[in-house]
């Protein structure tokens, strides 16, 4: 697959998912094992703090570790599992989560992944991920 | 604090995060190191399969253990960091998370978290949750 | 097979890990999807302050979801993946872990585990896990 | 501190780990928020099928991860929490964990680890970890 088959493919599958298009989210770029998601801040994405709240950066890194683990296995693909650790609150106009397969077998990808928060332009370190990806025809 | 009390306070809590007023969840039960939410499914929460949405099933599990875990340590707390594993697809007409703390030090509390999908009134295991909650006040 | 069956199965595989058998790790008890095991204190599994290193909890940790895992898949398995949350200081003459799967699939399971010192012969929880066990054949 | 001190304090906290002597680990690299750790391999790590238990990966990640933080931290420290992957069967001759912070604060880090497993010379990753390092003094 050419970059921007991926990055169409890509785009369709988030299409495809209601929760994904309730928040925004948009494919920044895509290679087999890597992929880049972003998400613009928007009010309803906070919590009482006025940061972005928890479950949307787990909502990213979920998903951009499924699709660099998808591409990795070259199939469509769903979380297995995962862990995350939050860093800091995430402040700013945009959210940006980059994935990467940092192994892939036959049935499973073991894939890593950075959440940032964007303020001015300046990207922050707001999470790390780490989970594993399964092929969709697995148990 | 009384039962009322907690589950008053909590609600509060929801109320003032807007991305949980965007999902629509809801306090079931809390007691102290203990709580219930509940999330009506709703097709802006479902991915491409018709399931929830992995990062719904996250969102839920995350913010059951930060109450479960602010409950134990009787103060305002957040997320540290948790990990997730998705058992099964959730479908239903309601999503329940209930978490509780098998630890609270000073500063601290690992919580762990079921997650449940409840279908013509019978309820499902589709994710189990762990993870750290700290006060507000920590680094 | 039997209770008996189960735990003669359990020491066998012990008895074939080197490494099991220069920690002393014997098997409490076991059944379909359930495994407790027992390790006795000694001076070479501390560390720098007299507690048991966490390596050790860990080891055990990771040993009784794979034995937990592989009971309830009735199957030779392996840990794929798990995460730990230390709680407290692991002081006593023994350490037991007790796991058990809360899912099972045809070829992987998900299991918690929780660890505890014994000492003077009063349990403390000292460590929680979650993981996922997978059967040998696979990826 | 220069490189040297810390090697230094380094092997001198796996000097006084009655557990890290019985597995024989060493210090290959420390720097602020980085370690290496070596551990060659003996008969007494592996498992039943030859290839190093996975107690012995997941010791090593849950020490290197201590050793980063606690360097980020320029403080005595212990793993909070930590999940790890393990990604192929670990076979050679010497086991290395490479760990580093991704971020400190006040009180605690949070780290990554890749365990490689050396055999004739060639690194081949065999497990990933990310964990949570704490100040000794903490909670």
């Amino acid at each position: 697959m050419t970059p921007e088959a991926f990055v169409k493919r890509g785009a369709e599958i988030l299409a495809a998912q209601p929760f994904s298009r309730l928040l925004g989210v948009e494919i920044g770029a895509v290679a087999p094992g890597r992929v880049e998601l972003r998400l613009a801040m928007k009010p309803e994405l906070l919590q009482q703090h006025g940061f972005a709240h928890g479950g949307v950066l787990s909502y990213l890194a979920d998903n951009a570790l499924t699709f660099a683990g998808g591409t990795a296995l070259a199939s469509d693909a769903l979380t297995s599992e995962y862990k995350i650790n939050y860093l800091r609150p995430a402040v700013g106009e945009l959210l940006i989560a980059r994935a990467e397969a940092v192994n892939a077998g036959r049935t499973q990808a073991v894939c890593r992944c950075d959440v940032f928060a964007v303020r001015d332009g300046v990207e922050k370190l707001c999470a790390v991920a780490q989970g594993t990806i399964v092929k969709l025809t697995q148990d």
